[in-house]
């Protein structure tokens, strides 16, 4: 059993990682202190792990709330559902939510603790790869909205995050994959060293083979640990963790949430990414290389969607990142070095959306 | 001009009041740092104020939304409206929302703008006397929920209060006596020598007299900063500003959001708290007689509707003032002195809701 910490003065919590966790009563029970809890999870999850997670929360009063599942649902009517819950089980302030699931129900999950009552806690229990490398840790929620992603949220850290890579050998192959893509950025934008041992593992990393999986796992952890402990509200550094994300909420919107999956719409989007670090001299030839083929030997997509550049472009303008209407991404200054700049020219970013998107 | 402050470290913020404030275009722009703006305001001030505040922000880029005026609208698809005239104006992380109108205005406009993309600024203008002495300042924000009231929300700090007792003058009666109510509030839980100013000079309160006007929000405002500044997220002292409005929020739950103004909920609730205050040995005869007659001379409701006891006290459970299944209440300890507590035998209340309600 692994044991990593988030250090925010009084919002500071431990990420606890070990195969088959989840039937732990003792450490499960160890790490949530709320005696009523409303369990979050979805429909395809709950018959897999919802028995074994509240086996292991005897003694306290569980109710749950079993979400559609998709980030198709990610949105504030589904917000609105656990708010209802929350109140016919009337769950008072000093209630938990725990969230069971991936991505989608974390970050669903998450904003209903963070609104009900003006913020309760709440515990991540991620069941994904993507979930369990990236977005149960840090203390993003919310939902979608029609005009882009993540756009109605809050920053709202949870208590404890209790991962069981056990759980990821039920996933699909393509969602597992997806996950895949969130740790490869770690490398690219932070660790050229773990960088260089995904490329010396992708076959353990494919057949999820245990050991390379939580290695793979608790370095993801740490590195995210490290960034948010260092600009929880995303002020400046922690932006780095969106390497790939504005061209990939591009692709996502463009294609209607779901169509790819959140880790695929990276992974382009981050070549993409890689493409322009290129074309302004930051990003060698080399490493452009290597990145491309380490996504394509963990058989992620490296080619966009031909949703056109013009397109991309405005659906970019939505995103998040953009500051006082200059557009800012993420890009690479050398592999393992990433930062967020505005300090490139747009003819440059046109050429990379060019042979990208159309 | 009064400028008031509140200290909340990096959430420290003014609060300006003054006669004629709104049309000071210096004094407006130079408190509203953020150059893309969404207006939220509703149908009944809109075509009160709109054009005045519009005017003082000559050199910005103002987008307004205007939505239906009531309680019976503080939403959460009210607030999915603020969400899609944001998105629509493709407001940024750096654009503010300015909420011109009373409490509920401010609630709604104040939870978009604490969701909006993780977080933005805001800046309250408040145009009924209970949002000037009250809901403005102190950075709750929220909806309704049909099982109870704000239990959806956010602490989020406005960056600004600019408060216009001008704008009290069109106000109906039966609104601006609603706000008197948490005037009178203030003197009930922290400052008798208040009370007793209050109790000197109802007519000209109730004639809306320039200077005791005046006088009356800056003490409210005042005493509001003070207890907000000492507890902003209400872990303890903050509850006592919540007089009478455990009993109040049954009252509007039971009568339908709307049929009680929130005022005149909180002066029958107040009420009630006197009374079981009274009950425990705690509030003198005298000075209960004194809180009954002060509210009645302000033509201010001291009678409860006759809902039943056993219905008010299960509509005061689902509080979020409840704590771990034990009811607290706001109850006065002496005149100027509130506490927060649970220590009270429950056929006290029980007497009290018996003779209030039924």
């Amino acid at each position: 059993m692994d044991q990593l910490h988030i250090s925010l003065g009084e919002r500071s919590y431990p990420i606890i990682i070990g195969a088959g966790l989840l039937s732990e009563a003792d450490v499960v029970s160890s790490h949530v202190e709320a005696r009523d809890l409303l369990i979050v999870t979805n429909e395809r999850v709950a018959p897999l792990y919802l028995d074994r997670l509240r086996l292991s929360l005897q003694g306290k009063r569980t109710a749950v709330v079993i979400l559609p599942d998709g980030e198709a649902y990610k949105t504030l009517e589904t917000v609105s559902k656990v708010f209802d819950a929350l109140t016919a089980e009337r769950m008072n302030r000093d209630a938990a939510i725990v969230a069971l699931g991936g991505g989608v129900v974390g970050d669903i999950a998450g904003f209903a603790a963070a609104c009900y009552q003006r913020g309760i806690d709440y515990i991540q229990v991620p069941t994904t790869l993507l979930a369990q490398v990236d977005s149960s840790v840090g203390g993003k929620t919310g939902v979608n909205h029609p005009a882009g992603k993540n756009l109605i949220g809050a920053f709202h850290q949870p208590r404890c995050v209790l991962a069981d890579p056990e759980t990821l050998q039920t996933l699909p192959e393509r969602e597992y994959r997806s996950g895949l893509a969130e740790v490869v950025k770690y490398g690219l934008i932070r660790d050229p060293e773990f960088f260089s041992w995904l490329e010396g593992h992708p076959e353990k990393l494919l057949s999820r083979e245990s050991a390379a999986l939580s290695h793979a796992i608790r370095r993801s952890c740490e590195l995210k640990a490290e960034i948010v402990g260092i600009d929880e509200r995303e002020h400046g550094l922690r932006a780095i963790l969106n390497l790939g994300h504005t061209f990939g909420h591009a692709i996502e919107t463009a294609t209607g949430y779901g169509a790819w999956l959140h880790g695929e719409a990276v992974s382009a989007g981050m070549v993409l990414a890689a493409d322009l670090s290129m074309r302004l001299g930051w990003l060698s030839g080399v490493d452009h290389k290597r990145t491309v083929a380490l996504l394509q030997r963990l058989e992620l997509p490296v080619a966009a969607p031909k949703i056109g550049a013009a397109r991309a472009l405005g659906l970019m303008g939505m995103d998040k990142k953009v500051l006082a209407g200059k557009l800012r991404l993420v890009l690479m200054k050398s592999m393992g070095d990433a930062i967020v700049t505005s300090d490139f020219p747009l003819s440059a970013l046109t050429e990379t959306l060019e042979q990208g998107f159309s």
